[in-house]
């Protein structure tokens, strides 16, 4: 069971009620009125409560599973011990998330403004907001229904955000349009000056940046992460996507929907990634690139030209992964075989 | 246009007041008289924006542009369409950003002490700085004339800071003397301790790390960007250097003047950069380096020998380019023609 | 000498003081009496100081040094000037920190709440206890004895903190139980949500992150690095671990104790490191690996695969470190001879 000082369990929920959330089908033992009172991993599962089975290579702990319930695909349900009751479904690990977000709503919001927050009279704040101490809010800013500020953040002048944002402690906001139900960690850096300058061994002379940060709705964006605003053009994140910790994104990118970057990609000025789109951990991108539709590109990979949509690239510089490999696997046989 | 809730254009400017700011010869149509009211790129300017033709690759979208006048290079001021005025000079990008930078000076200080800032009675503040709300300032503190010190940042005992400096919100400043000028973007930090023990598997030992960070004039520090103190040497910036987002510089680093350092580029203890370099985004230096006067390092590449002045390496283990490019392109080829 | 502005010299010491001190033996000229009132590097000290030599590479600036005294060891101390105190023993280096630690202590606690703090009702705070300005604490938190939170750090609820650590400005710490005489240096992140979500195209679905993080004894934790909470099982610090700045720990990953990781160093989820494991700079390790007891990860490296205990392995992939770099100079020889 999550740590009650900083997790309260909502439910509990009967197995049709969950069926009914999470949109699966009810097998197994099959008791509609069975109490489910919390969600478990398979191993450490007990009879009130809810786990799942997604990956084959936990089989064997589902069939000694003491768990009450189980989400479940379609071709595992006959994996399942008697009287185990299964939700059934395509997307066992999704119906798993849907019902642990019902036994783990995000904590409830406390309206109001805490003393010492900071408010620009000219800015707007919608009905439902909680905002934090310490927090600052500049001049015309707009800020919609039932958000949280979190405390020492701020949002500099005439910044919008839509309605339900969660924007975490410590974030620094400003010359940017955010959009409906998207979270940001603390620590966040968006919408200040992009690297723009004229480079010139006198003095490099910095070039005003004039666009802002467009984030969709329902993005995260990770702690310590930086989005810079666009240098004319704005900087565009697209419904959806999913961004780690400590991700740097230059002026000017254009990111797809529900992209997803994790945690340390660098993405240098003016590229674009399509919808879809996979960047592994600490994958760098250089400057005015392509990345085509659900390309993918591995963890730790440098990228110096556009990558076609579908593909996965892997290295630096980035190669097809399957010429990235035989490389690999070259180099290694024939250094073995020479010596050095 | 730039979005009128985040900026100001100021002006407007006649040609000649162009030529005159940025020292170009005024050419093309020519018309000195000629009121131009903002800046924009060269397919979207109108008949009073000014734009820039620096690349061979815009010739063709300049030889359509509708715009007033542009900054072009004597040798491409013949492709301009006619009616246009010209402003020709050797560095048409470095005369475009000075233009920039009069339709957009940078925001003006609102001079004045917020009332939630606290500030230490011994520390001294020169005439006309802004300090924002929630700022903490500690005991000796010296701060130069019109500064910005943004909201919720937090200046250290004895930091001191020059005339002009612009440091943003949420930055966090110790153990640093900053000259004038400079800039700080959104959480960086300055001045704190080093990575310096004694390792012991009994129980590492923390080395007090007795140095300072000196950053001198015209410098420009990036979102998140941590400069570690000196161990006993200082860690030096040199003017004019340019540091992106998410930067990493370690303890006794020296940087010269006017290096460009992109984001999250790593710089390991007692490296020293000589004036000019360069270093690409995620470019990772080993420590106790030397790197030569104008040496590039491309991105992505981690770099374990000194690197000479003038050279440019790629790669990790870092290589002359053309040595890395061979290298890469050779394992290809092999690659393809045993298979693997 | 250090800069007075930020550093203030406790002392003076005898040299038999500091034999005692740091478990060494007195030699050379040995002056009991000798007072000590600073340390310096071999190269800068003067009759009053106290300095070390650990590497051979400075054995002849060392027959020159004007030290009063010198931390050497036993094979070394015959090249000692005339006339200099030694104190004898295995880890110079290590004594030099302990007595660079008697010179240097941390800067004094200032016991006290500062009135612009908000601290939660429910929240205890141990004795001795110094809360800078604007700083934030949640319900039900616990800090023992003897903490510093600096200035606008927000401690979310329910976060327990032990005696004797020094959290620095501008943290977010939340989700989190920290053992004692913890160092967390400013803009680090810790506790927040983990990245964690069923992909699905039609909108990812955000899985609550039910863990927590858990920080053993004399850790340290550099500045803006971030460290997510568990999903379910918990992200574990072992004690005495070192942890550098910008560096990202995924959740449910697992440190041992007395590891180091260096700057910009990140661990994808679920990964394990045991006791004693190093990574250096840069490094990349993907998820769900283990990674042996004292295994050392050179900088810059991504690591695919379990590392054996004690292994070094380097590059991407990283390798065994003798197979790598025959690999690299396999590829120089070849693209040397035929070109490209």
């Amino acid at each position: 069971m999550a740590d009650p000082r900083f997790f309260t369990v909502a439910g509990p929920f009967t197995l049709a009620e969950l069926a009914a959330r999470t949109g699966t089908e009810i097998g197994g033992a099959g008791n509609r009125d069975l109490v489910l009172r919390d969600v478990a991993p398979v191993d450490m599962a007990g009879p009130t409560d809810v786990t799942f089975l997604d990956n084959r290579k936990y089989v064997e702990a589902f069939t000694r599973s003491r768990a009450g319930a189980a989400f479940v695909h379609r071709e595992l349900a006959s994996r399942a011990p008697r009287g185990m009751s299964l939700l059934i479904g395509d997307q066992p690990y999704k119906a798993y998330a849907l019902a642990a977000q019902a036994f783990y709503p995000p904590s409830r919001l406390r309206p109001g403004i805490a003393q010492s927050a900071v408010i620009d009279p000219t800015a707007r704040l919608g009905p439902g907001c909680e905002i934090a101490p310490h927090v600052v809010i500049g001049a015309g800013v707009e800020i919609g229904a039932d958000c949280r500020i979190g405390a020492n953040s701020v949002i500099g002048d005439g910044v919008v955000i839509g309605a339900g944002a969660r924007i975490g402690p410590n974030v620094t906001l400003s010359h940017c349009l955010i959009g409906a139900r998207v979270t940001i960690l603390p620590g966040a850096r968006i919408g200040q000056d992009g690297f723009g300058f004229a480079p010139d061994p006198a003095g490099h002379v910095r070039i005003p940046q004039l666009g802002r940060v467009r984030i969709g709705d329902d993005v995260e964006v990770g702690a310590n992460t930086t989005i810079d605003r666009g240098a004319g053009p704005d900087t565009i994140i697209g419904d959806g996507t999913m961004i780690d910790n400590l991700v740097q994104i230059g002026h000017n990118v254009t990111i797809g929907r529900r992209c997803v970057l994790v945690a340390q990609v660098g993405i240098s000025g003016s590229t674009t990634l399509d919808d879809f789109a996979m960047i592994g951990g600490q994958g760098g991108l250089a400057g005015h690139l392509t990345i085509g539709k659900g390309a993918r590109i591995a963890a730790h990979s440098g990228v110096m030209r556009d990558v076609g949509p579908g593909e996965t690239v892997c290295g630096f510089p980035a190669l097809p992964s399957r010429e990235f490999w035989r490389g690999v696997a070259l180099v290694q046989r024939l250094a073995r075989k020479k010596g050095a």
